[in-house]
């Protein structure tokens, strides 16, 4: 073994190619939700890759595929690395499933090199990351934390009414494990759906935390009424209202710069009649920050301002808050470790943090986390052009499997 | 019989209430979407109240119910008088019901007083005036009208899939007869869903004719991405986009008062996630002003700005006109007839248009046509809170009793 050893280019294109294939979209691009159909294919491609190859497979009770090299020491709690293979509505093929692929192919190199760790390594692929058919999104990882129920979990229904826990069993990947057994650690390999590290021409990013995300149900409410008729300044639009409050939460976002994140992507106008000025818009605003007094004065700034504008526009305004995770930094001691792994390699870093919630936020509750980045194509994400360059993919395959062996406990 | 004779107040208001009863909300208003169950029900109770009173019923291809009062000359094309019974989604009660109940009232006044006319007059209940349902509205009077081919009525498409002519069929409303016999007349009542007989304290109002309407679908382009890692000044969000040009649409409309009416009243982001930067937005610009070249300079005004706006958020924006109605005049000698009922009974009236589409501006087109307004509160209509004094009722009948009387010729 040399001391930077390097992972297998030629079987980790192929494992990529062929995960890619379950809810690949003509434009190149993957609808691959999670419990859907795809799902369930690529999950059966993985578990059959790491049985073929002599992983214990594990599936938990929130459906979280585990496949396990063993350690030398049996009772040491194990290391675990990996993502998620689920996707966005016509997302793209490489959030997510770089991490899981790449996780497989340390395990494999790990076999070839005959390298034997104290811990077990185990690779994991979480349910329902994305969030897009359930919410909220990141719901395995949080039940494994124990910071949400299994039943809650198990309870979530999809918009057209189908239980999470019924998917499940409907695919096949409902285990019989209790998640949230002791780790020792997490490390996550994940594009960074930005442009921090094109820009600057760096492969490897070294995730220094996960910014704080609150994500707000905001309901404006004004008056139905015939589009002809009454008089325009007598309207009382609550769409009207909902797009001042989209445009301000743009411009306030923007004045946040760097740091801040401020979005509206679900809208709904209930009367939906081209001859009804609506009475009622529904949309969800969601925030980021990764400081969490600012994410809250950032709240309360975007607040004020909707209650000025519904004020001044004769509609009113109301908030639900329907999640909020706070900021999290990452282990110190992984962080280093990465940066060194990725030195050794000839591999330039950098430290940046994650503004996307990522299940490595949950695990950072319970056990030393980290996340390696690695550059995606002008930052476009959870979009059918999405692309990372396969170099890239590689060299972070490289830094985890050096990372593991560093941080897993010579044998 | 009296000189000015008035319709008889109780089975009026009975008739209103019954007919109010299929549909009804929990809140007052009424949810009866065309061919629905409850628009079934309720033309079901109109064909029997018809057929007690001895009127014979003849359903068109499309599914207008038209009851007859007979008159001497049998030859006599006959004088249509009426209005629709579906309603908006959680609409009111008085949007087109009023005119139906109100020429029923009248065909059995005309009995009452012994009255022979020399034209026949026939009630009509059109199908899907609202548009709520199937698009576009006002089809039935279309294709009576001759303007629209009855196929491509039968073939329209609800937003379940579901085919009008289908519909027709399930509820047993798919007619023998095909539509566009020769009428001499058409005279319809409606509230007026505006404000301005109102606030003169006018209980009749002669519609002069109905303003230009055209609908227009515009597509704002720009590219889904992460909420969180991508700059914010990066973004091509087409929602951020779009949601400019509701303001911007708001504020060209409220510069052309107090003619113009702009209203987006159907947004979608099909995206719909909470941490998806929109990439596409429909949505559905109506827009309407009684001169049809003040019509075609309000459009391209308002094509005009949302280029600028999509040029300067680095979005596209394609428009794609669903249908345009031109203004119509009504015709001056039914208006003269109306106006001078109401004064000889002592109601007063003013003159002022329609803004909104109603069956009239089609049937304008083949025959001499009119309409009579009555206030409604607040100008609220495609709401729940639609209301409606009785009295005006009771007065619109009365004038269309004598406006039926000095039409259709003495007997």
């Amino acid at each position: 073994m040399t001391s930077h050893p390097r992972v297998d280019r030629g079987r980790l294109a192929r494992a990529f190619a062929e995960i890619s294939r379950f809810g690949a979209t003509d434009a190149g691009g993957l609808h691959r939700l999670a419990l859907g159909d795809a799902d369930r294919d690529a999950r059966t491609c993985l578990v059959d890759w790491c049985r073929t190859a002599g992983y214990a497979i594990t599936v938990d009770r929130v459906g979280s595929i585990f496949a396990t090299r063993p350690g030398i020491d049996p009772g040491a709690p194990p290391l675990l690395i990996g993502s998620h293979l689920d996707s966005q509505p016509n997302g793209g093929r490489f959030d997510g499933a770089v991490g899981v692929v790449a996780a497989y192919e340390v395990l494999r190199s790990l076999d070839d090199l005959g390298v034997a760790t104290r811990q077990p390594v185990q690779l994991v692929n979480w349910t329902n990351e994305e969030g897009a058919r359930f919410r909220p999104p990141l719901i395995a990882s949080a039940v494994f934390a124990g910071v949400q129920s299994l039943e809650a979990a198990l309870d979530c229904r999809d918009d057209d009414g189908a239980r999470l826990g019924d998917e499940l069993e409907r695919i096949g990947f409902s285990g019989p494990q209790d998640p949230g057994w002791p780790v020792s650690g997490y490390i996550e390999i994940h594009i960074e759906q930005g442009t921090v590290l094109e820009r600057q021409a760096v492969p490897i990013g070294v995730v220094t935390g996960v910014v704080g995300i609150r994500d707000i149900a905001v309901r404006v409410v004004g008056a139905d009424t015939h589009a002809g008729p009454l008089a325009m300044h007598l309207r009382r639009d609550a769409l009207v209202g909902a797009a001042a409050m989209i445009l301000a939460a743009n411009e306030i976002g923007l004045a946040h710069a760097p740091e801040a994140r401020v979005t509206v992507g679900r809208i709904s106008v209930p009367s939906n009649s081209h001859s009804v000025v609506p009475g009622l818009a529904d949309f969800v605003l969601d925030i980021r920050h990764p400081d969490d007094a600012a994410l809250a004065d950032l709240e309360s700034s975007l607040r004020a301002r909707f209650a000025s504008i519904a004020a001044a526009r004769n509609v009113t305004v109301t908030f639900d808050e329907m999640w909020s995770l706070p900021a999290v930094a990452f282990d110190p001691t992984l962080r280093r470790t990465i940066a060194e792994a990725a030195e050794r390699l000839g591999y330039a870093t950098m430290a940046l943090p994650s503004r996307a919630g990522h299940d490595a936020w949950n695990m950072a509750r319970v056990a030393p986390s980290a996340m390696i980045f690695i550059p995606c194509r002008d930052g476009i994400s959870h979009n059918e052009a999405e692309h990372a360059e396969f170099e890239h993919i590689a060299a972070s395959a490289d830094v985890l499997l050096n990372t593991v062996i560093a941080t897993a406990g010579a044998g």
